[in-house]
């Protein structure tokens, strides 16, 4: 199937929702305009539907290859990839100084977007570097940033992150790679590490490796943890002592290696410190930030593509007759009202997933160019408290999406063929890597709702009931019952927030811990609700100004049957979050038997 | 990872929330003692866990091969279903006359939850052979009685269902499949099949084909559509002009051939009449239902193994350290909250889902043996509401609960050597075939629930009220908000009902169809929750008489998760069916941009 990137919604809810627009008249965005940013989300969806989208069954059919050390990668991707950083895609968002066109967030999430719905495999790749490009620009010595940023940026290198280990997962205070000074300023890596996304391939010549490991005089846990710069090629042209171990046969994502890297089982991997010593997983953090919300805009394009496929499906395949088909034979299943539902569900999720992540990407943006320091740590707060919800609701609902999209195609759905099962397969990571879903809940109820004593999660709140405060005033009978049911949501958002708070502030982690998951979904519903009622009464106003666009009434009515039909399963999760804890004095006895 | 009958968890719901037990104390299964049952359990799960579970890995690695229209399954697969057959499995339901042990549905559907954890891509076969036999039995003539069903009660032979076709899936009225009366009584047969599973294989010597397929002179439509008995080897011992011309690349299943099948390219295949002309549909319903509840637990049963997997993995795996660690090092992740709630949401669907096959079960062995005209045919309407509730709830629960498994693996699950991922890809059919889950809601609310004028549905949910009403006076502290939660979802459950019987009767089929899955998971979520508070309060009565098992305790924890956690999702999905078809008018404008 092919992907019709869907630059027109891409480009509204940036404008509209994330308040690209407004920050822009705040001078926040320079000289970018909306017109020159919907220009290169043209050009952008252009290159994502023609030059990668029709890689990605071969990506899944041929996989990746191992021999002797080397990772050969399906045919047309090392040329895919070459004409991809050529075009200046993977210069985006990389700072101006290194070759970059320092554009902001925002727009290169749009971007990722759409790279990965043409193919998430591909797509994972330049989310690393860019993630370690970060690093490098917050981190990395004058010496380390001269030698790789100008190569990270062009794309010409890529990156990859070596966190995992078999006995250190989520649980980095495990790890055991080390590193030695050796003396002249540079270090000896060894150990091994697994599941490194593109750890050896054939697109590139270099491979930029950051490394976490442990000094010899480390501290235990994750404050003896180091970060180490460990390129496959030296300066001097020879290669460095690591390697390909083996390659992961894995569910989807089959275009991209999964590699076990070895370090150092000759002489040492020669290494450069980034960071302070022992501080490493700070400086690991800033890259997995915004690799976080980039696993999010995985999740919404996963989900799109997903989308685009069961719709076009639902419009050829007939079956049947629809309550009011008029004509004689066979309805389009998409006229039947359970083909509709599971279409708006699919639709509906990804556009309130879309609109989580690209609110995301705006708070990243006023967090480095907002006016004054208090606006950027209001913005830098707000960004840390959405990336978990971005990163969790969001693939959760790539996943959903893509099942429901198997399950639109009927049969036909089953078969690999159709490609709508390989939207699962790939889907599916998204939920894991990266921290899974469940250390996101974690991560956003012990130490994002605190931030500010509450106040930062205290504020989205109250942006969510002033939107959904327009749409009460509205009063369009389009909007059908959009406001009281996203009132409800928020309320239910707003005392299971205050009741985690209590929880962190009592420090009784359990019982927060044991709701986390289902409050961390009633966030993004709640959330993704308000962002669609946001987008609707943008398009409420604009059909009142005349915007004759009928994607316009189809704004309010997604909104509507996001309201109407998945925010209103909040109740049921607060009472989950509230009451939920009840299983933890039995868990053992009901997991027991 | 190996697999466990759960056979204490099987005999208990089969006895005390199904009603094995008062079934057999009215006499209604003779001398089946509850004893027998189970030992027959017993050797059942040993079959299931020693010989079938080792080969499901290999189904799914090596598939199956077609070579000139013969299709070999994986190694081992041909020695398993023989020792399997020789063992008597095959023949446990069958009719006594044709060397069948008649043992009852509800025995024989604990058997296949088993068959099917070990192995899916094995156990579905089976199940449509059982399907054939009943068609046979209830709509074959003596010499078709006569020459087939001994073969396919032992499964000496295994038998098909041929009835999808390119342009008609869910919509058999599309068949284009031809049949001509030869003259001499038989009829020569014409047509294409797709997704025919088990359609040809190197299992047995012959393989028995149901056919649908049109007389000349038939009406257009499901009226004119009649079933034939077509064998893939004529009683002459000749072929018949029937071949597997390709079979399928899957998501999942790979063990089990799922065939393109043509008929009569040469002469016209040979086939038999089965029950009237023009009267296919009624005997293909015949099978089909019974198929449904087996497919559901097929649902049950790759949950059942998905969870025994992630829990098995979750005792192993150490991560992290969980809030009341008490030890040195890393926590076991089980210990973890999140991860609790993940292992509880599994095991509670999976027992809610399983609860509601055996009920089901439990009504059809009424259905046939009740004891008068009036208990038969009530129980046989129960049957007929609870089936589509079995197969949809049940499937989705299987995709759900093997998603979950996969998360809890964390990396580990996408990693196909792990298993977990399988389990996903094999539950992944389980909602679409034998009628997907959107036909499911619709033969729920559109046929089912109006069955005696709506009584039938008043009456199970009347049932599940005194069920709830006896926890409430039980008024032990280990139930928690069991009740009050409960209570709500049946609450839920019967406001919907009553809202979809006015529709119906006021033939607004368009608003009632646009609610049908949202309805049919809000009666699987009450049922569901019913079901576990049966079985909670036998083993508070058990507890109470001193047994000592601590399964007991389990599973009134067990059943106070359910409602606490998934059953608090009905009022979301009340409002989802009451208000939700607001969509309709709106769908075409949403899913247009």
């Amino acid at each position: 199937m092919a992907y019709r990137a869907p630059v027109s919604d891409i480009a509204f809810t940036m404008r509209h929702v994330a308040g690209f627009d407004r920050a822009q008249e705040e001078g926040l965005y320079g000289d970018l305009s909306a017109d020159l940013a919907e220009t290169v989300l043209e050009e952008a969806g252009r290159f994502a539907a023609d030059v990668i989208a029709p890689l990605n069954r071969e990506g899944d059919r041929h996989g990746v290859t191992l021999k002797d050390g080397e990772v050969t990668t399906a045919p047309g991707w090392k040329e895919a990839y070459r004409a991809w950083t050529d075009a200046g895609w993977n210069a985006l968002p990389g700072p101006v100084a290194f070759g970059g066109q320092g554009l902001p967030t925002l727009l290169n999430s749009a971007c990722v977007e759409m790279w990965n719905s043409a193919s998430m495999a591909f797509g994972i790749g330049p989310i690393l570097t860019m993630g370690a490009i970060e690093a490098l620009v917050a981190h990395g010595t004058d010496e380390l940033r001269e030698r790789y940023l100008a190569k990270l940026v062009s794309g010409a290198w890529t990156a990859t992150m070596n966190l995992t280990e078999p006995q250190a997962g989520s649980d980095l205070a495990a790890l055991r790679s080390r590193a030695e000074p050796a003396g002249d300023g540079t270090y000896r890596i060894r150990g091994q590490k697994i599941f490194i996304t593109y750890g050896e391939h054939d697109l590139t010549d270099n491979i930029v490796h950051l490394v976490l490991a442990r000094l010899p005089d480390a501290p235990a846990g994750t404050r003896g943890i180091s970060l180490f710069l460990v390129p496959k090629v030296l300066p001097d042209g020879t290669r460095n002592d690591l390697r390909c171990a083996g390659i992961e046969h894995k569910l989807g994502i089959h275009g991209s290696p999964t590699c076990t890297m070895v370090f150092g089982d000759r002489e040492g991997a020669v290494g450069w410190l980034v960071g302070e010593e022992n501080r490493g997983l700070n400086c690991m953090f800033t890259m997995m930030n915004n690799a976080r919300l980039a696993v999010g805009l995985q999740g919404v394009a996963v989900a799109e593509r997903a989308y685009q496929q069961a719709l076009a499906y639902a419009r050829e395949r007939r079956q049947g007759r629809a309550p009011d088909h008029a004509g004689d034979g066979m309805s389009p299943i998409v006229e039947h009202p359970d083909v509709q539902r599971s279409l708006l569900t699919m639709k509906a999720l990804t556009a309130a997933a879309r609109a989580i992540c690209y609110m995301t990407a705006a708070a990243i943006d006023r967090a480095h160019l907002g006016r004054d320091e208090a606006a950027r740590r209001q913005a830098h707060e707000r960004a840390s408290l959405l990336t978990p919800v971005a990163k969790a609701f969001s693939t959760d609902v790539g996943v959903e999406v893509a099942s429901l999209g198997v399950q639109v195609h009927g049969g036909m759905g089953y078969i690999e063929e159709t490609g709508a099962a390989q939207h699962l397969r790939d889907a599916r990571i998204a939920p894991i890597y990266e921290g899974t879903n469940g250390i996101q809940a974690i991560d956003l109820v012990m130490r994002k709702l605190p931030l500010s004593g509450g106040n930062t999660a205290r504020a989205q709140i109250a942006a969510m009931r002033a939107a959904v405060a327009r749409v009460m005033k509205e009063g369009t009978p389009l909007f059908g019952n959009t406001a009281p049911r996203l009132r409800d949501a928020i309320e239910c958002l707003d005392r299971t927030t205050s009741h985690m708070l209590r929880l962190v502030q009592a420090n009784a982690p359990a019982e927060a811990l044991a709701g986390a998951t289902p409050y961390l979904r009633l966030f993004g519903l709640a959330q993704g609700g308000a962002a669609l009622a946001e987008a609707a009464l943008a398009a409420n106003r604009m059909i009142g100004e005349g915007d004759a666009d009928p994607a316009h009434a189809g704004r309010i009515a997604l909104c509507r049957f996001f309201a109407e039909n998945l925010a209103v399963g909040a109740k049921g999760l607060e009472d989950a979050v509230l009451g939920g804890a009840g299983f933890l004095q039995d868990a053992a006895t009901a997991l027991a038997s």
